[in-house]
């Protein structure tokens, strides 16, 4: 009996990725972690090989290890998902993803599991995830450690995340958006820079412009873009309209 | 700073008590976790002498493990506590005390710690806690773990357990999600068109490329495009590339 609140069916779209593991204790305890609590899916990207086969050897947790695939970078190692989670200890620093705490973090991910795959990825003992690991996640999640000693074991970090996912949730209350969203003034003036922009290369039709220039509206408003992000896409399409008049 | 629903001065109240550990990183890995969570009240009952020696070399908490106190009894260990609970894998027995699910126990003890001491039991790692053992505790509390394979590693269950503890459950709040995401792959060929439009607009330095990509990507993740939007925006960005090549 799972008394969980996703579906057992649903357990085997998280895929948990370790990036570069070096200890076989903690890919074994991964693996044992994910078997407790109904998870079967491990992938490691660029393990110690060492580690790898001895945490092969370990008994609790074969099934999951058995079926563990190894990847040689991290993006193939997500190329299936629709989610990709980041997991980090950091949480005063300035990072350049959404940050969100493990409680909500578990219940987007939970929900997510329903409808498609999602990849949880954890970094290496010594160093967490690197840069250019994060810049492929759609966001991250921080286990709330105290900022004295915010490190925690790769196994123990794999079992508390893999908890949240499945425990029952109880009673929730809101949390405010950090973000700024972007004004409505920018919104239009992108909407115009990329009309002109698509116009510019034979992307809209003289016959179609009239519906063209409202997909594009409703296109830029489902990015649901911050004051500072729709700052940056404007900067782009600035440049790249230049480049196209500069030619003629 | 703290951020856990219980208050910073209550952590202490909680007593972590471990009875029979064999293993010295099962010890040294309890010991991690109160350290990451921010509990400094660490007891062993009738320890394995090599495995606790061991286990004070630890590096990564040997604040808890210097303070670490060592008992010949539970009764000795929990005399001072108002609360004693004890953990077990077991589910579908006929306990003889009452068995909560960690989610009501934790908040619970996470209540109780306010106003006195409470005592938090595990047992050995092979057996778990005796019958004797289990006679102290006021109620037992479970992991939901599956039935199949209920047995944790200790260090594993300690982590899970104090995490339930101190998280926060008011920081859950779902976030809608209506459409179907795009993918991962679709989402890495969007920001490679993006890149290389920016390339030949002139955007992109040589200097800084490095960097520009990850800035790119992370970018083009924050969009949470659904599949059916990254189509339409492959498609312009398609166009876009095609009119700056065609002038060239």
């Amino acid at each position: 009996m799972r008394d969980a609140h996703i579906a057992a069916g649903s357990l085997s779209a998280l895929k948990i990725v370790l990036v570069a593991p070096r200890n076989p204790l903690n890919i074994g305890a991964a693996a044992r972690a994910m078997s407790n609590f109904g998870f079967s899916e491990l992938r490691l990207v660029n393990p110690y090989d060492v580690a790898f086969r001895e945490a092969r050897s370990a008994v609790k947790a074969h099934a999951v290890l058995a079926q563990a695939r190894e990847y040689a970078t991290v993006a193939e190692a997500m190329a299936d998902c629709a989610l990709v989670v980041g997991t980090t200890a950091i949480s005063h620093r300035i990072l350049e993803h959404p940050l969100r705490r493990l409680e909500l973090g578990g219940k987007l991910i939970a929900k997510k599991l329903a409808a498609a795959p999602v990849a949880l990825l954890f970094g290496s003992e010594k160093f967490g995830l690197a840069n250019e690991d994060m810049s492929h996640c759609h966001w991250l999640m921080r286990i709330p450690s105290r900022e004295e000693h915010a490190s925690m074991n790769l196994g123990q970090a794999v079992a508390i995340c893999l908890y949240e996912i499945i425990r029952k949730p109880s009673t929730a209350t809101a949390i405010p958006e950090a973000k700024r969203p972007a004004d409505a003034a920018h919104l239009e003036r992108i909407t115009e820079f990329l009309e002109t922009i698509l116009d510019r290369s034979g992307y809209v039709h003289a016959r179609v412009e009239g519906s063209t220039r409202m997909k594009i509206r409703r296109l830029v408003r489902r990015l649901q873009l911050s004051a500072h992000d729709s700052e940056i896409w404007m900067g782009m399409l600035r440049q790249i309209f230049w480049k196209l008049e500069h030619r003629e």
